[in-house]
């Protein structure tokens, strides 16, 4: 930050006492900078920065938002804590699900295994080796009756982690709530059904660009017409940042995802304000403490001020970016777990000081398995333990107004808003995604953030300082394998036991949809009610559309 | 804090959106205030608070150091990572030493046990069972010799928590140093030498009020003349914060503590600029972030500007008060032990962020036994996280000029003084103490904090909310019972393999110097280069002295 926002008795410190002090005891480090390469000045005092406050940051819960999007924050409700866990079987999901509801959770969030993800049968070849490795599997509405059974659909919140086959598991969701007789109008929770950032991070794509998101409008479609309390998309940066981008990148290439689905959803002939509203994010919290508070503040205010800006939308929930965060998982190391527990709290009290509406913890052992219960529990904990020991839920936006995290909040908008300017130059977001601009700029940062490491100049307690230390065995997860043989029985049972030609009328009707230029939700949900198989469905897919083409194979 | 310190804007705004949101949907609890009793607002913005900063808060490195008391703080080094330990014996003692200076802690503490701290003996018969049990047993110079053996003293620092027998424990550093080689004018650390705590708080007083604070202003005298980098007291928060105080309280009846130090070393003749400078002081870091934040700063300024306004010293380096934190053992709960690593994490932030020099971060399992060893080196890890991965240690004072900050800074230097004003009307420290003025007090809190968790308007997770979940047996410290044989059996070797005239002859001197006016340093240290040991120093003050009865038996 070339400009340092203080006032002019600091000015006067900083060029004599600070500069004699340093000239006499040099800095610990040549460069402070943060990962988005942000060099902070070495002290701040109230000035420019807060200067203009109440014009340039405003108030909690009105426009652009930058100290929150409800009034009252936390004073008024907690954020939802909202643990990701999804076990090989649905049954084991369902478990799992109660425990963390009965220790206080107040969300479910359910990680799908990768076949699900892709869109494979458990029985397909490609599926082998991966049916509940990192979540739960499931292919039928017998799969999803299971996972969500006895639990209160309109009372619980549920988040599915689920993008290329997102329109699918979305109908079973809706087949469950029906047979459970609650209305799916009053089904609340997200879909992250963001295929950009697949494009660009995270590789579950199947489908080619184009028909990937003509998939991810159908679903904003769908919810903004009969889904009023769902979330039909959350936009997230989390894998961005997992895959190396700074805090910085994560801002940008997440917010100019959210424009591109605006874009396609406007496109559809949806108003800004029948669908902006229930637009969502994800984000990361990494450890740098204040510029992750920064990130999260400035991306509030750049999302409203490019939303008022593009769209002139009348309806200020429109300009609202309400985010989901989870801990940084590349951030944990593999050796002295228990260390992770400390990195998660720094992580989590950074989500909770930029005002996050809900909030994953990672377990300690998630850089080598799937957490174990105990260390499920105890991220769940940490939550507990900010919320109701440290005080820092007591008062709306506690940072804002802090010198140093304004002139930081200030710094990442700016920057980040270059790189959304860049992506307009190029085209647009699809555009850009499809020319492999974001991915580069993420796999230079990635590289760069690497070779710091290698060189010392980014110190990691326990990989290239301080490794010593005793270290008892973590308990991991470990996957039994008779789950996999389980779950291709089951698909041939469901399968074998379905009304046939009740199925491959729904399959006729979806073919015949798809080459339509209609919304394809409800030939979907037709389709899985009458026990057509995920997999069926995205083969149906996969013969219109094709499959999706690295440029760089 | 009754007057809220916001521009307009968000005073406009708390009325109107804030008062109207509120009234649909209630805030989450009746009240936010913390230990202190101070009712933060819902939300601050710059305003009168930041204005006038430069005169109020100042820079770093200046009076009235609120921003801290070097210039460059973390930036230039960080702060040193000292671990306080001490194990039953002084041979297993030195051998974790040892392994915590090779794990990159900075500063060696050494607890001592009850006997020890008390000036017992091992085979005196008040020392049974405790023996070894809380620190390591120390009775004379071959037992400190054998805990220093092979430590570079002249390159470490030694923090020593040790009040009733500091003379005594100073000694023995003094005499191994001689032995050593070290001119002992290059010893640096600290020894605890704080006896009012004792009486207000912490209970091993074994003298009377005022024989115990002239052994008090013996070691500062004569630490003022002869170890120039040795700071012979460590006026104490936290064992005042442990007992049930406030983080008000903490301030208040330690600086208060501090201003009856200097008003006996000044009665002894020595000049403000001699000793003010090496006065140290410890606080404890309890889970409110903001709040102990808050209470580091206004700790800091407030000493300052008592000092200036009392003594009117010339040397700037006379109002800084550099401290040592202890994380806050008795927020750590006995139940999910897990769970302690995250408020560690917190107060560990809240020392850092407040400025402390230096730091000691609990093991997880002390509200159970000693810290294993694990525990230790994970305790160290999360100092070593928040210094090399947070980046809170990359900008000085880091929440300096933040609205709530400073506002919650303000408030609790306004209520601490006010209670040191109390305190001058009760004649100042000395008959305060005397008079239960500050015990009173405290109990009054400890009851009122247990009552608000009992009626559930405070949350514990783990005590009284969250009690549930999956808990492996941690892995304890055991005191080996063969412990207190040995120091028995050493004690009475030493005693019989010492030149008996010449201890007797330094006895006799030691006796004379008691009933004179002059310092008893060194009478204490002639008497410790004899091998006299601890208890038979002890037993000759208590004859002179009488043994301190407790007003309230």
């Amino acid at each position: 930050m070339a400009e340092h926002p203080h006032d002019e008795r600091l000015a006067r410190w900083l060029a004599t006492t600070y500069a004699a002090s340093v000239a006499r005891h040099p800095e610990r480090r040549a460069s402070f900078a943060t990962s988005s390469g942000i060099e902070p000045a070495p002290c701040y005092a109230p000035g420019p920065t807060t200067a203009g406050f109440a014009e340039r940051v405003g108030v909690p819960g009105e426009p652009p938002f930058t100290r929150g999007v409800q009034p009252s924050m936390y004073r008024g409700r907690l954020w939802t804590m909202r643990q990701y866990a999804g076990f090989a079987t649905a049954r084991e999901s369902n478990a799992r699900y109660r425990a963390l509801l009965a220790e206080g959770t107040t969300g479910l969030s359910v990680a799908f295994d990768l076949p699900t993800q892709i869109g494979y049968d458990p029985d397909h070849p490609l599926a082998r080796g991966e049916v509940g490795r990192v979540g739960v599997s499931i292919a039928t509405l017998d799969d999803m009756l299971a996972l969500l059974d006895g639990l209160p659909l309109d009372r619980i919140s549920i988040s599915m982690t689920i993008n290329s086959t997102a329109i699918v598991l979305l109908a079973l969701l809706v087949a469950v709530a029906r047979r459970q007789g609650v209305d799916p109008a009053r089904l609340r929770g997200t879909v992250q059904n963001d295929m950009f950032k697949e494009f660009i991070a995270r590789g579950t794509q199947r489908l080619p660009v184009r028909p990937s998101l003509r998939l991810v409008t159908d679903v904003i479609e769908h919810a903004t017409r009969h889904l009023p309390h769902f979330n039909p998309v959350s936009i997230s940066g989390y894998h961005i940042r997992e895959a190396g981008s700074t805090a910085v990148e994560e801002v940008a290439f997440t917010l100019a995802d959210g424009l591109g689905y605006v874009d396609a959803a406007l496109e559809r002939g949806l108003a800004i304000d029948e669908f902006a509203p229930r637009l969502s994010f994800f984000f990361n919290a990494h450890n740098h403490l204040f510029e992750e508070v920064a990130k999260f503040r400035a991306a509030r205010r750049l999302w409203a001020t490019l939303v008022r800006e593009r769209y002139a939308p009348t309806d200020p929930r429109s300009l609202m970016l309400r985010f989901h965060t989870q801990t940084g998982g590349s951030t944990l190391q593999a050796r002295q777990v228990d260390v992770n527990v400390v990195r998660v709290t720094v992580q989590a009290l950074a989500a909770v000081l930029g005002g996050t509406q809900s909030l994953h913890t990672n377990g300690k052992d998630e850089a080598l398995a799937l957490p174990s219960e105990a260390a499920a529990v105890l991220a769940l904990r940490t939550q507990q333990v900010l919320a109701h020991e440290s005080g820092v839920a007591d008062v709306v936006d506690p940072l804002g107004g802090a010198p140093y995290v304004e002139a930081l909040t200030d710094e990442v908008e700016r920057r980040a808003r270059a790189l959304i300017e860049r992506i307009d130059a190029l085209g647009g977001t699809l555009a850009a995604v499809e020319a492999g601009f974001p991915q580069r700029a993420i796999e230079k940062s990635a590289y760069e953030a690497q070779k710091r490491i290698e060189e010392g100049r980014d110190l990691v307690v326990g990989l290239n300082c301080h490794v010593g230390g005793a270290e008892p065995e973590p308990e991991l997860f470990a996957l039994d394998p008779a789950v996999e043989q389980e779950a291709v029985e089951r698909v041939r049972a469901a399968r074998a036991a379905r009304d046939e030609a009740a199925a491959q009328a729904a399959l006729a009707g979806l073919r015949r949809a798809i080459d339509g230029p209609g919304n394809l939700f409800p030939a979907v949900l037709e389709a899985v009610e009458r026990r057509v198989t995920l997999g069926e469905v995205f083969t149906c897919f996969e013969a219109r559309y094709g499959t999706f083409q690295s440029p760089r194979q």
